[in-house]
């Protein structure tokens, strides 16, 4: 176990950088952690002329993530590019048919393509590992996956993309809109090249489903995430959540009910509080809920160099160390696909909308309501706003189902000026 | 990797039983976790009769927990008796001297022969784990000794022992004396057979030197923490702590200094609103920080059946997936002798005394801290109760050596009706 163990770098963003940066700056820790040395090969990137601050002096150099990956003097396949398709696939798929294990920190590629590079890691005897993937810095994935293995797990949900909670905490400290907040994050980096991945929910709906697959021995299913992004979360809903003691969070949920496997990823409500409801700015925190274990909250940096590199390197520490364990907690042909529950569980929800200025109109948004089988908690009437009211209901616990039945019915009166914001409410 | 990890339980507790039910109520989530099926060979206990609600048919029985410790038929063997000597240390050295793992929950015997220990197993080629020996089910020694192993860590931190936690919140919430909830605590069973482990805080300074031994790479050092326990805490200083904006906490802090490494643990002021203020009950909290990953936050239950028993699986899960490594997370002859900082940071303090109800007595109190360094932040002067006068004094920052100079010289001024207490106030 003295031999040292290899890596190679594909990608020399924020996260590859960080990654070099911990193998030179922390070698004689790392090598007293993991009984041997740990060194860097070969890495692997679009510019090799570019400045980024770190020695590249006595690395080899690769053009092609592909052919990195298949490099005699790599050990391990590191991949911090991005992306579920082309370079990212190819070069993992390369590595991993090459022999060599892989960590990655990229949520997407696993999530659409986990299964099957999940199933080639496990032919190869090789470890497929993700820890950067979800969460940052957190050791979530190892918490869940191999200090709560002895759980049937019932629950994990959390706020998992440090950008959206930073535009939801920052209109809210501000008092700016969502337009405002969004372009001053985008401008400063916060937000990925395509910010609908981050605001829309895709990166946090990405990350659930890896979760969900280590929770419940299910095979990872992106599609089968109910799926809503911020975007049209208005400063006024954070003043009414505010009001009545709640904050929004871009909250991810899963849980096996009755109906089958439940995922979603959507604003919701949560006590102002809770340990959910305080979290600022760009920190994730990740709930897991056990039969034996009860719950345990983990709350950290969810994105930047240092947090991402450190979880990309626990993963190769135990490689290092000699852990090869399957990629989803159990042999990857041995996980099932479970039906999907869809909008099947209760609620109370927040609703907002704005009503015509006509007599009836709110008793029209009551009956649709009570059609519905959603029933009225509170609900008021704010002044006119040019020729539209807005209006505020919190509603009994109801199923989206029905709840999207009634919002149907709701465009359909012809009263409604906009199609209504309909926020969960969950009290964790 | 199909042939079962075999386990032998010593001590049929809580926790015991606890084990017992997860390896027969869970065998096919493990076998699918583990890849290979986890049973229980044989156990130990005091009775043999007893009821416990579990079913040891089938199981073998060994009076002599040493005896169960070197069966052919025993693999790993879990020690959950408790005790720093006699049969917790007999049988578990006894298991690693026959080659077998030993899972166990028993903080102090790892705090007071933790080296020794660790030098053995690892000479055996063996695991020697703990996971359910600090925080409960929080998997806090694997997020430390495996997710943030890449991370120079700089300080950790925590509310590790849930009886005090349990005690100092219930004062509060029910405007009870200290003795009070004492007697009701150890009425409902939520303390140690000797109290003083609990509330004297050695319990909690066993688990926070596993902790800096695991962060900081240094030889396990119980001796080395600075220990205050909770049985000087009155009502009137948790009212007062609440009047600041702050609550009492036993907090344990190792961090390695210029001067050393610093262990203390003692009951402290901490802001209300905080993560760690906000910690009601039985519920532990351990805040990790490294030069990377900045600050990580874990939170669970801190005892009790299932989450212990979920820890202790977690551990025997490892075993079964084929991961040993060094019990303190590098090769136990590597870990250094740290010299101790003892009372060596700067905090400001919180002071409360009694004063005689004399003319000057004050200005004579004020005078010693001056004397000593100490400067003060505030100070107030409550009605006298019979013949003396409570007095509060919140200091600027300074360190335990400087206050505890002053202390002794206010105790000679003759003045002071009761020797004060000083608790720590932590910004954390």
């Amino acid at each position: 176990m003295n031999t040292p163990l290899r890596l190679g770098i594909a990608g020399l963003g924020t996260v590859g950088v960080g990654v070099l940066r911990i193998v030179q700056g922390q070698a004689a820790l790392l090598a007293a952690r993991c009984g041997r040395p740990i060194t860097v090969s070969a890495v692997s990137a679009r510019s090799r002329t570019k400045d980024r601050g770190v020695d590249l002096s006595g690395l080899g150099w690769e053009d092609s993530p592909v052919a990195l990956a298949q490099r005699d003097d790599v050990d391990v396949f590191i991949e911090v590019m991005g992306g579920h398709e082309g370079a990212a696939r190819d070069a993992t798929t390369a590595a991993l048919r090459a022999g060599k294990h892989v960590v990655t920190a990229n949520k997407a590629l696993l999530a659409i393509h986990g299964q099957s590079l999940a199933e080639l890691a496990e032919d190869q005897g090789v470890a497929l590992r993700y820890e950067a993937a979800v969460a940052g810095g957190i050791p979530v994935i190892k918490a869940l996956s191999e200090g709560l293995a002895a759980n049937s797990m019932t629950r994990v949900l959390g706020v998992m993309n440090g950008s959206c909670n930073y535009i939801l905490t920052r209109m809210e400290s501000a008092g700016l809109s969502y337009q405002e907040v969004f372009n001053e994050a985008n401008a400063l980096g916060y937000l990925e090249a395509d910010p609908e991945l981050d605001v829309g929910g895709i990166d946090a709906a990405h990350k659930l489903t890896l979760l969900a697959a280590l929770a419940f021995g299910t095979r990872v299913d992106f599609d089968g995430v109910e799926l809503e992004g911020i975007g049209r979360v208005k400063i006024e809903d954070i003043r009414h959540a505010a009001d009545m003691g709640y904050r929004i969070k871009l909250l991810g949920v899963a849980q096996m009910t009755e109906h089958g496997l439940e995922q979603r990823m959507a604003p919701c409500l949560v006590p102002a509080t809770s340990p959910l409801g305080q979290l600022e700015g760009g920190t994730n925190m990740v709930v897991l809920e056990g039969n034996s274990v009860g719950q345990i909250v983990l709350r950290g940096a969810g994105a930047g160099e240092g947090p991402t590199a450190s979880a990309v390197m626990g993963d190769v520490a135990d490689i290092a160390r000699g852990l090869v364990i399957p990629a989803f907690g159990q042999a990857a042909r041995s996980l099932h696909s479970a039906p999907r529950a869809i909008s099947t569980s209760q609620a109370p929800f927040y609703l907002r909308m704005a009503l015509q200025d006509k007599p009836g109109a709110l008793a029209k948004i009551a009956h649709v309501l009570g059609e519905a089988g959603v029933s009225i908690h509170r609900m008021r009437q704010y002044d006119h706003i040019d020729d539209s009211a807005p209006v505020l209901i919190v509603t009994h616990k109801t199923t989206r189902s029905a709840l999207d039945q009634a919002l149907a019915a709701m465009n359909a009166t012809g009263v409604v000026t906009e199609s209504p914001v309909a926020l969960r409410i969950e009290n964790v």
